[in-house]
């Protein structure tokens, strides 16, 4: 296989049915490929009790500084109804340009590209002056226990430094050069549990239904906004995705309630302060009865999940810059610099260095027929070309 | 057996484990004592299809006019932890002059008090100049499908008319003579479902989360009151007893929300105007965007369950007089005349003639060492059989 050229390598790796947890091949793959490139690899597999080992890749070519990180990861979200797909999902079959599989664009096409890209630097270039890592985790679309946030800890004991990152998840909305995202809103989850009396329907004043409670708590958290958006980013938002009450008779009034929230904030807050304003939103409201006349205050409690994402954005005009011309002289287009949508592996990455993040365009990922134009994996490949060859060139005297 | 003497009665039912939808020998019991009184017994055995066979009881002596019935059923909920019971809950055992027993109160006592009321009139007074009917049903703690409403329903297709029914449930909340239920609230249940649109929570503005819709509507049920009570009943009640979700996935925003409620409602309503109060202030909610900023009104649909019990009272001088006159006389205390607590087999009979209920202490109902001391249980005889005596007196010319 020629490592310059990414449709093969994308190709390869589709063909791993590397579905969280399963490595599928992909790892080993990569690994092949890389050593071919002068890569020493490592294999970083991790497990937490209970659930099924992780396997992860780490990848370093050169040496000295600077050190720019590539990362990302090989497994993918599962197939779903394999027969709503028109070609089969780790077939890469390629009709009119268009490459289709899973992972296609998330982001087995992000790594395909990079290593394509890298390829070419060296052939025309030779070695670049540093060192180049990659840090490729099975555990994306899983809970991410066992990937990247182990890996760099890992990495970190080791006394491994890194310059920078570029992590290569697919942040165009409709076009390659759309958007660079350059930071990511927190996130933060919890459940709140009402404690009421539990009694029969038709004597309401010896129970005290937990329901009466958790309208005005519910709508204390969602009103008023947590706020109206910053610069660098979209309004916070706090989504309750369930509420179970677990009561199936239809004359009983229920003991307990509980719901479960997640919010997305931005950099107005930190968890801490985020958590202060909903315990104190909550706290007011456990205190309305307007819906539980001469009640007392309703007992509650939250359970935060122990591990929060922290809202960050990335100040490095070099990172930022070069990769911003890198595009613009590709694609022809000024990506926006955004920090919206979900959370990824970044908000590991940027405790350790600076990180940035672009690669495909993510309309078709997680759904029926992923798929990939052959051109937008060449256009990735030369952005990406020309990004390692100018972030290195500034560092280097060469 | 002496059948004058309800203590010997009621310790045999007791004996007999008839929880529903079991007979456990408990209509049995009953046939062979009615039958020695000179009853003629018919067994009307029900059953819905998917669910087990339902025993009853319909007993009658005497002839022509008037015609009393007195309502009750052998059934009774399960005896929970039995080893939390101070004595077995199906042993009758007597201690202090109480005797404790599944069903001592609910209501095979008020059964045993009935059947010795009825002996000791005819012992005193020889036949009553009239008819006296049992329908003893098998299916009151159950969900009362294959009970009292098909027994009426037959009976009636045979051209069984009645004067007046006496239900033997535990009316008196301390003491006997507290309470005669001269009427009960309606009840009625409905299924509320939301339906949103799914998404990911880091994305909100491609969702629309029915929980933003459900905490408004949710609000509208309960807010303000359905009223403040009438002359003769409590406040109409709603209680949302369950709200399902399902949603386990904290980053996704749900498609669905689900909430039951029932309300206990009094004669300010009928389950029509009810229903029509209901969906207009769903309606009005649901276009309530304050937590859903520029969306359209949600859909959402209401499943009432197809049988409702209305609202009754009931307005008989004769009946209501005589029992409380008989409740005076023997317990020197004037009975509430009330239409609170929940339903009972009450609201199948008021469709065919005036009803009240009377019976023991209610106190110990469904709960471990369910018990009755044997005072009331002499006392309660006492009050039947006056009742008895002055119901048919005012009838009879004799």
């Amino acid at each position: 296989m020629t490592t310059t050229d990414p449709v093969a390598i994308l190709a390869a790796l589709i063909r791993c049915p590397s579905v969280t947890p399963e490595e599928g091949g992909a790892l080993d793959l990569l690994q092949s490929l890389l050593s071919d490139q002068g890569f020493s690899v490592d294999r970083l597999p991790f497990q937490t009790e209970g659930r099924p080992k992780i396997d992860n890749l780490y990848a370093s070519a050169g040496s000295g500084g600077p050190h720019l990180l590539f990362a990302g990861h090989t497994d993918v979200v599962p197939a779903g109804d394999e027969a709503a797909w028109s070609s089969p999902p780790f077939g890469a079959k390629v009709r009119d340009d268009v490459m289709v599989g899973r992972g296609a664009v998330d982001m087995k096409g992000g790594i395909a590209a990079f290593l394509a890209a890298y390829a070419r630097c060296v052939e025309k270039h030779g070695r670049l002056k540093g060192k180049v890592s990659l840090l490729i985790t099975g555990d994306e679309e899983g809970p991410a226990l066992d990937g990247t946030v182990r890996v760099l800890d890992a990495l970190d004991q080791r006394g491994e430094k890194f310059d920078a990152c570029l992590v290569g998840e697919p942040t165009n909305p409709e076009m390659i050069g759309d958007m660079i995202k350059v930071g990511r809103r927190g996130s933060h989850t919890c459940t709140l549990t009402i404690r009421g009396t539990q009694g029969h329907v038709a004597y309401p004043h010896l129970a005290d239904n937990p329901i009466r409670a958790l309208v005005p708590m519910l709508n204390a958290l969602m009103d008023p906004p947590l706020d109206q958006g910053s610069e660098r980013f979209q309004p916070s938002n706090l989504e309750v995705t369930t509420v179970e009450i677990g009561n199936q008779a239809t004359n009983v009034v229920p003991a307990e309630a509980r719901a479960v929230f997640n919010i997305r904030f931005n950099d107005h807050w930190t968890a801490e302060t985020l958590v202060e304003e909903i315990e104190r939103r909550l706290a007011a409201a456990a205190k309305d009865t307007s819906l539980r006349p001469g009640r007392e205050a309703i007992e509650w409690q939250t359970d935060w999940v122990p591990r929060v994402s922290e809202v960050f954005v990335t100040h490095d005009d070099h990172l930022i810059g070069t990769l911003m011309r890198a595009v613009e002289s590709v694609t022809g287009r000024t990506p926006d610099l955004s920090t919206s949508g979900g959370t990824s592996d970044a908000r590991f990455v940027k405790n350790y260095c600076p990180v940035v993040e672009f690669g495909l365009v993510g309309q078709t990922m997680h759904k029926i027929d992923e798929q990939v134009p052959l051109a937008d994996l060449e256009r990735l490949t030369r952005v990406y070309e020309r990004f390692l060859t100018a972030w290195f060139a500034k560092e280097s005297p060469s």
